[in-house]
């Protein structure tokens, strides 16, 4: 990956906060995640901060035991395209598993996003996690994690092929010849492959950005080749600085050997900062915030990445437990590196699931402590930018109010947009039509 | 049904028009169809009118010889949720095939744009009439006309089951005890049926209106029986309005039988108005607008209803052709109705094309005119309401300028608003939640 010269901002809109017991904070808006106008006032605040992109995360299995904010939300495209009209500039990214969709309906929607926002879609493509999610589709068993990633990759090349079903200026429109379509510029896929057979076309045409950009977040062996060889913008929570260094290297590495270019993709880790005017508040601000985590709600917080496993069966002022195999199972990475962590630094399970439910300690301080631990992580070279989400209620204000502006000043951080679309704000080129591009240079589509 | 007491109003935002030549209008706006701003005006000029809700027809399968409007326009979960946060009161309905869908997603996005909006969405349940579909999702063959109706019937029993996943006061949210969801009144639905099989809980809570209103239009024996059973909105292209009368009648004797009340229905037929200041100038304006029919764009629209049927291999000035059995099968409904009217009045291909291509003479003319014809319509009990479809550019506006206020004047239409919800609009009651009125009456949900 090349670095970019200035840092790169999505910000997360994640209700009331991922923590189990964010929304009970004191100025928490309980019911965060289904409603429009705090979701609207986000938005608009994250653009007032030059931020490139919202994301909305998603799932489609919950439980009784799911974490608040999973229980009931708003579904990804269409909160996205409410908040297309609530703003101007920043980029609007959206979760869809590629197991439980099809290509056809999936391509449309984000497309239909891009041309709605003037080309400022983004798919963040995810393969389910959860085995219980095959219920809710009719499907007697959840696809295997390896063949969940082989299916994701068909999916998203029927979708990419599809999103080019139209050149760019197939629609003449002459009121005076009757030309509104030009035929030889509409395509069909024709697709057969190992899970999807599509025809296309697709009835709906590219936007100024070509196509909408491509996210992901693999960890695990299938999930780094999938992002490595298809992916634009790269989620990573790797922990630490380190290990963000180390994931960035392993990317490099393959995205070279798949052919792209290091200017082709970029890294996001994600960011929670407690930050206030003074370090002091902020140390008041960040032990407040973990006073109201109970140790139960934590425990459902870590079982998620286990596929849901009940820690409370377990004893909490006691080493990390053996667990079955089937709580690996699904997404091993990410389960593994917890247990790991928590093994390799003997934690109880109590340590570990409240470990897990804070922000880390690094971007918890003044404006200025925050802004430097920020350039830290950005001159390391490993990422683009960060993937900010609220560990508290308003800290995208004080965020965009105290620390945008030392980065601004340090010319790290944009004043303000220079594009109109996410591709353009990521620093990415627009792909040129596949057909347009066999035309030109007579190979084949 | 029983005649509300005043005229409901639909507006259906259909790109440059329905007809495959309507985008070569002097007035046209050419990309009307993929034209955000295009949607954002006439959905304002729509509320100023106090239109009850705006419809998004849908189809997701198309070729080369598509309408205009098909072959390249907006996604309706998307455009709709774009469009709610532009108004802030009328109802918007969308379009949505239950025949390559999974229910969960269907369930989920349409109770987001629900409560993105306040409780205004709708959904025009439609099976898809092209047999090209399958082709688009994989599938060997597109299921018969029967059998699309059976699915369609589970899967909105799907729908409306995963819709009442949370009883309404599911959320205490209570930040003092700690307790956000009341899990007892989270239900799974643990649906298993022919088509699908689907375990439920959706993600998301209903809205102000409960549930978002089912429209459709039946047309056939099976069609007849789904809007009778299940529609709460009824689209009608009868043609006239006697065959609209005896639709009306057919379809009170079905609801009837399936135990409806006829005040949990009401019927809209489609309304096409060319309204001028004075009759001449809205004769004048009909005629400009059909001089610019060509009658090869006409004989393919003629083929829609056909499957898309190829009517140019036949002579123009003879009589209506005989057609293979498989040009009648998937829209039988629509498809013999056209072809009969032709045979009973002797109309040459040339004749049948043309008069499908146009609106009904009996809506061009002057303000009065044209409330007049209204009124005869709406005074005969049968309907509802109208689903405005705009002939000419512009014409939304000259209706909500000259004839709404002649329609208020004579206590036929609202002079504002006065509910927030689409179920409002409509009159029709919020359902109660399955799982409480179990409770509250003791019977299984
Ligand atoms: C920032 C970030 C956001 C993610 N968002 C989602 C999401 O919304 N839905 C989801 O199912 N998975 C989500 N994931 C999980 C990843 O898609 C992926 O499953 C996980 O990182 C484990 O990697 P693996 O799939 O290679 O095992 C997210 C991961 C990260 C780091
Ligand atoms: C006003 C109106 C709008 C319709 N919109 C759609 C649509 O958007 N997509 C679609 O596939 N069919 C649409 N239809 C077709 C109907 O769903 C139905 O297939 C047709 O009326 C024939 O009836 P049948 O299905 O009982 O044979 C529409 C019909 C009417 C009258």
């Amino acid at each position: 990956m090349s670095t970019p010269k200035q840092i790169k901002l999505g910000f997360v809109l994640f209700g009331a906060g991922p923590g189990y017991d964010d929304w009970r904070h004191p100025d928490a808006v309980v019911d965060a995640s289904t409603n429009i106008e705090h979701y609207r006032r986000q938005a608009r605040v994250a653009e007032a901060g030059k931020f490139d992109f919202l994301f909305v995360a998603d799932s489609v299995f919950i439980t009784e035991r799911s974490s608040p904010h999973y229980l009931n939300r708003f579904e990804p495209l269409t909160i996205l395209s409410a908040l297309a009209g609530a703003t101007s500039r920043i980029g609007l990214v959206g979760t869809l598993t590629s197991s439980y969709t099809e290509p056809y309906n999936v391509a449309r929607q984000f497309a239909s996003l891009d041309l709605i926002s003037g080309g400022r879609a983004g798919w963040n493509v995810v393969t389910s996690w959860l085995s219980g999610t095959a219920a809710n589709f009719g499907k007697a068993e959840h696809p295997q994690h390896e063949t969940r990633y082989r299916l994701a990759a068909e999916h998203l090349h029927v979708v990419q092929g599809l999103w080019d079903s139209y050149e760019d200026d197939a629609f003449p429109r002459d009121k005076q010849r009757g030309v509104f379509l030009d035929p030889g510029k509409q395509h069909q896929l024709n697709h057969k492959g190992e899970f999807f057979s599509v025809r296309g076309p697709l009835n709906i045409s590219r936007s100024p950005q070509g196509q909408p950009v491509i996210f992901q977040a693999g960890a695990s062996e299938e999930g780094r080749n999938f992002a490595a060889r298809h992916a634009e913008a790269l989620f990573v929570e790797a922990g630490t600085l380190e290990a963000t260094i180390a994931y960035a290297e392993d990317i490099r590495r393959r995205a070279t050997a798949f052919g792209r270019a290091p200017d082709s993709y970029g890294l996001f880790p994600g960011l929670r900062t407690v930050v206030a005017p003074t370090e002091e508040e902020a140390r008041r601000k960040y032990k407040e915030a973990q006073s109201l985590v109970r140790i139960e709600e934590a425990l459902k917080q870590l079982g998620v990445p286990f596929d849901g496993y009940d820690f409370s069966q377990h004893p909490l002022d006691e080493a990390f437990p053996e667990l079955p195999a089937s709580a690996y199972a699904s997404n091993r990475s990410v389960s593994e590196r917890i247990a790991g962590f928590a093994r390799d630094n003997k934690l109880t399970l109590r340590e570990t699931a409240l470990r897990s439910a804070s922000p880390r300690e690094e971007f918890v301080g003044s404006p200025v402590q925050v802004a430097d631990a920020i350039q830290r992580w950005f001159e390391s070279g490993a990422i683009a930018g960060f993937n900010y989400v609220e560990s508290l209620p308003r800290q995208l204000d004080a965020f965009v109010e105290l620390v945008i502006p030392i980065l601004q000043e340090r010319g790290l951080y944009k004043r303000d947009y220079t594009a109109t679309t996410l591709r353009g704000h990521l620093d990415f080129a627009v792909p040129e039509n596949r057909y347009t591009l066999a035309r030109r240079t007579g190979a084949a589509a």
